[in-house]
């Protein structure tokens, strides 16, 4: 372990510089590496961790035992935490990934042009992809697998929190990209704590393409402020539901249900339901006594107040909030353009679902709200890379640029021109 | 004009934050504007430049006396000057976008997933447009174009010394979306020349989606440093052709004659020519007379020299020089590794092309070199959009992240998901 020695700026600058270079180095041979090369390094990497549970596991004690002398939370503790099944799960997540299809080199589009030029477009790897994230151990061997098969080498800052437990997991990644005869540096984690070294590695834009940070607001704000390198991030999830007046009131409880309290800490949940005028009476009371049986605290606009006798008043905050947590905002809206507007207003551009069987209002409500996904009587809960068949995500962009919602491999791609001729000229 | 009431710092925040918002609020009613009215501000913005030219002539004119006054150089006083002709091809490069397929709306692989939602991909524009350009006015025509028929709003800076021509050329945009039935506002061209304003336009990521900076390698550096909204930019060309030892001869001959000497001054004009050794000895010393016959001056290796008398030794600086003049540096490789090994030092990432009839080598080149169009046995002068089939282009893109290569209206789009369910909640 080399990060007692390497702790004043000039020492990260330069041991940061070095990981890039050899980043990129890799990243080359990470280009070329065939299908069955990189299936074989996903599959040799999952054996390496069953084989190392031992080391996994006394690693993880070390970062358990620091975490709760440093007073870490129990929610955070949690997260921190490896034990048999999540080895497991890393190591099922990896063979998992290995049967995803592999996107580079597909060639789409090839056709001939007027002047006789066949041209297409290749699927490529961006080329280095760094990931910055907090305390879940599990992300490095996750994201080392998304990397890996999209063609890509990766430089991996974990949380300071589990430093112990991603380095043993770096270690099985280096031992099975070298069992497949792949760049061992092709996936480099971190091994300075200092926050310079993040400092470094977002704004080294000749050797890292991309930065995907993935963790808390605060996080993605730091890093997206500082960055000198392209970010895909992943903000949070200010989702809404509207009921309209010609929804199917069986359809909309249990979607409204559904969307929040499915799971209350997924970016994906419901935090605000807008509901129609001409619909609210009737549901609200019927969806009000569903959430206060599972204990989920409301906060209503006045007109909700007026109908439901246990929803405390809103504040303006609540409408921009992600609480995260078994509370709910209840707005009643004119109609839909109120609703729409709503979502503009406040929405993170994460997942918007409307409630109706009128398909004029739901053709508009889709092609008018401008977010990364858009339903028409579903739970915003579908919003996610395994529900949408990508296999694998590593994460929902709310940017718009380049990807857009759940990121899986072709998110880690870029596609290049391709030209074939005969030695055609430009006339 | 307000270009005079508005020059301290906190007027420029104000006045760019104003032109922000109408954007914003204009991009909304522009992302639903159907494809018929969106046409229909296109035909008359080019009706009302062809019936403002004596206004647009004059307006050039106080441009060019003031140009020449300050000095600027022919080059420079051409690229500002508006004609007859080049009011003619404006409307005619504003025809011809209505003519192009609308991109907005189009759905994607919509499928049913196994949940039973159906799930799909619908082309969304960007949002606002920024977009930042030098000299010639007639961008702000074509810039306007293509952001409306994207659907997108957007805030156009062109160069301080084309300021009236600019403001000319707004007005005509103004008054044929207005004629259309769209929101005047919805291409803003930016009043105040101080530099302020761009320093403003492109961190006011509330407001702008995406930067276009259209112009030298100073201007879009210093952008890219600032900004803290997402930039697509057109960097520049250190374009490659590399000739095995495998290629024909003629079509050598012919390709690499082409990519040089068909226009100079354009991005995908070839830099460097990499000739592998086998070859150099026959091929160069034809090579080398066609070029100085055009008066091409050449730079070469000391193997080039050693077989091309007229060849000037080259520095190491040729090798990441973007010429745009008749100047080529020539460089002999011992083969197609060392050509990739150079292309991977020295190329800006734009366009590169190898000439070989061996399939193997062929294969591997497009594979392995990284650039936004890798082309077998064509002319580098084929990247372009209108080659491309894009119809126009907006420039051309040397990064990664999103659009890459020529970009045209779908570069200024991006994609939402969509699901459809009948009441469909995740299990």
């Amino acid at each position: 372990m080399q990060t007692n020695l390497k702790t004043t700026p000039t020492d990260i600058t330069a041991y940061m510089r070095e990981l890039g270079m050899r980043a990129r180095q890799s990243s080359r041979e990470m280009a070329r590496a065939n299908t069955g090369q990189k299936n074989a390094a996903l599959m040799a990497i999952a054996d390496a961790l069953l084989a190392s549970r031992a080391e996994l596991l006394s690693a993880n004690a070390k970062d358990m035992e620091a975490g709760r002398k440093n007073g870490l939370d129990a929610a955070l503790l949690d997260r921190l935490e490896l034990n048999d099944e999540r080895i497991d799960g890393m190591a099922e997540g990896l063979r998992q990934v290995a049967t995803l299809p592999d996107p580079i080199g597909e060639i789409e589009d090839m056709k001939y042009m007027p002047s006789g030029i066949q041209l297409g477009k290749m699927r490529v790897p961006l080329g280095v992809i760094g990931i910055i994230y907090e305390s879940r151990p599990n992300v490095t061997a996750d994201a080392a697998a998304l990397c890996l098969k999209s063609g890509n080498a990766a430089i991996l800052r974990g949380g300071s929190e589990a430093f112990h437990s991603n380095q043993a997991i770096a270690s099985c990644v280096r031992q099975g990209l070298a069992e497949a005869g792949l760049p061992a540096e092709a996936v480099q984690v971190i091994e300075i704590t200092d926050r310079a070294a993040v400092g470094e590695l977002i704004t080294m834009s000749e050797y890292v393409d991309v930065i995907v940070p993935r963790g808390g607001k605060g996080l993605i704000e730091r890093i997206t402020d500082e960055a000198r390198v392209p970010v895909i991030k992943h903000l949070h999830g200010v989702c809404h539901v509207y009921i309209d007046d010609k929804a199917d009131f069986d359809k909309a409880v249990a979607v409204a249900m559904n969307a929040k309290t499915q799971r209350y800490g997924t970016c994906n949940t419901m935090e605000t339901l807008l509901v129609a005028e001409g619909i609210a009476a009737q549901i609200l009371p019927v969806l009000a006594e569903q959430y206060l049986a599972k204990g989920v605290e409301l906060r209503g606009c006045e007109k909700t107040c007026a109908i439901v006798a246990e929803a405390i008043a809103a504040t303006d905050a609540d409408w921009d909030e992600e609480y995260l947590a078994p509370i709910l905002s209840i707005r009643v809206v004119t109609d839909m353009d109120a609703a729409i507007d709503h979502i503009h207003a406040h929405s993170s551009g994460h997942t918007e679902a409307i409630m109706s069987e009128d398909i004029t209002r739901a053709r508009r409500f889709i092609s008018e709200v401008d977010s990364s996904s858009v339903m028409i009587n579903a739970s915003t809960r579908f919003a996610d890379g395994f529900e949408y068949g990508l296999g694998a995500e590593i994460g929902i962009s709310t940017d718009k640029i380049h990807a857009r919602g759940p990121v899986g491999l072709e998110g880690l791609t870029s596609q290049k021109y391709i030209v074939i001729g005969d030695g055609h000229i430009r006339g």
